[in-house]
């Protein structure tokens, strides 16, 4: 008899997953007589994660990877300190080795406590893997995470890329997998349940004053309500496709702005467009064109809005003669006969 | 003192596209002395639709417009009949003419009966616009409308043509505008309350038996509740920039379609391809020369899903001697050597 379908399912995602990190491994050039792999995995002891682990203890000694794992205390809540313990000791009895318990300081900005906790962890993260020297770090982020993802995408209503979730495989030389995107929350606590894992529920995910939890708890159960028990898989689906469509168009751009270029490519903070070029350009392709000229110039591209290059484009589809347009990061847009100029701007 | 903040805002909507209207008008051939451009009103009796009415009896005038009015009348309610009446006797009292109440049969078909009702009204519409010779028809279509069609296209997952909602000029040669696609509903509401017009509210509207009732009175409000007051703007600026993407990755579909084609376009049912030039696509741009490969060669789009491209896609990516492949509408698809041949399959 095989394992539960539910411990299936994790197996055949982290499977996979290890299968490109060995493909990807075997491809490096060898430095010295090339070891096993190591893959950690990152755990919080919630089910999506401690599931994650089970599955990489169970996979990586058949492929001849080697695991760890990696918790992080944000130290944010009382006792703590002890439940990353926990967690650690949990790793290490499921047979990873090394583990580390990574306690972080969360530096308070305006980017808010989500964004805050995020920054920290993954800085910590990236500390333990190029410490390690480990080919890759797998998150346990699930298909019902990357719905919820797009909701706050679309929240933001800033487009496709927005609509496209989180990557598959991210970070600097793709060292973060997320291989259960396909596999569904439930099933990350069934495969737990089955396997008499003992899981650790984040009051913060139910704490309804945090943005992702209002929207797991309310917005989400509503919207299946509303339009049928598919849309968490739609999301997702929507995520892929929108990531693909958003990476093509992204190419497109980078290609029609060197069509369209005046100036040399390099120079400081000053760029200069061809309006004729620009104006023949599909506009989904030009809008992007003059959001990469705005960032080039020296816009934060955080700060840089859709209604931003909407004022942009105007000084192409709607000219009557417009004065130079500000933008954020004291970046200037100007058109000058048959160049738009988007340059730094002088104090004034 | 002006009029209303919220009329001023419905007329200068309706204002924009009547100067559309006109600029498309004088660019025509003449057909003998040019009369005024006719645009007619579509009502259904509801505040957006009698706000629009209104809009247009006020502005049409002044700009050398002759205005009129349709509705229609679905015969799906008791007494609709005399309610389409009254209808368009309130048409004709601000002023419209013609004014044409037109009774429809709505065929009931699988599509479901939203559906059929919308395929019974256009038909409708249509007739009357091809009879009066009418330059436009206006829609009464407001963001919140758009936000409701931006969540049920999300709702089937299948990307960026999707979430695009409805376009502000469509149908044959752009006859139907929607002047209010960034105009509120609640402007509407207001707009015909300080005007004193009566307005009709349509039971359909808030039967929880129909999607877009559900999407409108529990999906949008819970994920404005979760999300912020933000999200009706952010799903109809969503819907405009994914149509904007759309196209332009259409269009670059058409164009890479015809540098990978191997037969002549318009051979019969058949469409051959170069495997090598479509591998080299960027995915999102491979799977709409796929899709449009396979309409040609006769598979019904609307049976078409994104599991059969992506199965004709992996004959690309993951080919390893897979058999022809069935889709809809006994099309088949399959690798003969450096080819993908997609072809109206013989009956077996």
């Amino acid at each position: 008899m095989g394992p539960h379908p539910a411990v299936a399912a994790i197996r055949l995602a982290v499977r996979r997953a290890l299968h490109d990190v060995l493909t990807a491994h075997r491809t490096q050039p060898a430095q010295s007589p090339s070891p096993a792999p190591l893959v950690l995995v990152a755990c919080s002891g919630g089910a999506d994660s401690m599931a994650l682990a089970s599955a990489l203890a169970f996979e990586a000694p058949r492929l001849g990877v080697r695991a760890g794992g990696v918790t992080v205390d944000h130290g944010l809540q009382d006792g703590s300190a002890e439940r990353a313990q926990d967690v650690a000791a949990r790793l290490s009895s499921l047979g990873l080795a090394p583990v580390e318990s990574v306690a972080v300081r969360v530096a308070r900005t305006a980017a808010g406590p989500e964004a805050d906790a995020r920054e920290a962890r993954y800085a910590a993260l990236d500390e333990v893997a190029e410490r390690h020297g480990a080919a890759a770090v797998l998150l346990g982020h699930t298909r019902d995470d990357q719905a919820e993802t797009v909701l706050l995408g679309l929240a933001r209503g800033s487009g496709t890329r927005s609509l496209s979730g989180m990557a598959a495989v991210s970070g600097a030389r793709g060292r973060y997998l997320r291989p259960f995107l396909s596999v569904d929350r439930q099933s990350t606590r069934k495969a737990c349940m089955v396997q008499s894992l003992p899981v650790w529920d984040d009051p913060h995910n139910a704490d309804p004053a945090y943005t992702r939890s209002r929207v797991r708890h309310e917005a989400l159960p509503t919207l299946e309500k509303a339009l049928g028990k598919g849309v968490v898989e739609a999301l997702a689906r929507t995520a892929q496709l929108s990531r693909d469509d958003a990476d093509a168009l992204d190419a497109w751009a980078a290609e029609a702005e060197r069509s369209v270029r005046t100036d040399e490519p390099g120079e400081r903070a000053r760029v200069t467009l061809d309006t004729v070029g620009l104006y023949a350009l599909p506009p989904a392709v030009r809008r992007r064109v003059l959001r990469r000229a705005a960032i080039e110039a020296g816009a934060p591209a955080g700060s840089l809005f859709a209604r931003h290059i909407e004022e942009m484009d105007r000084l192409l589809t709607a000219w009557r003669g417009q004065r130079a347009l500000n933008l954020p990061g004291r970046v200037e847009a100007e058109r000058q006969g048959g160049r738009l100029v988007i340059r730094h701007g002088s104090p004034r």
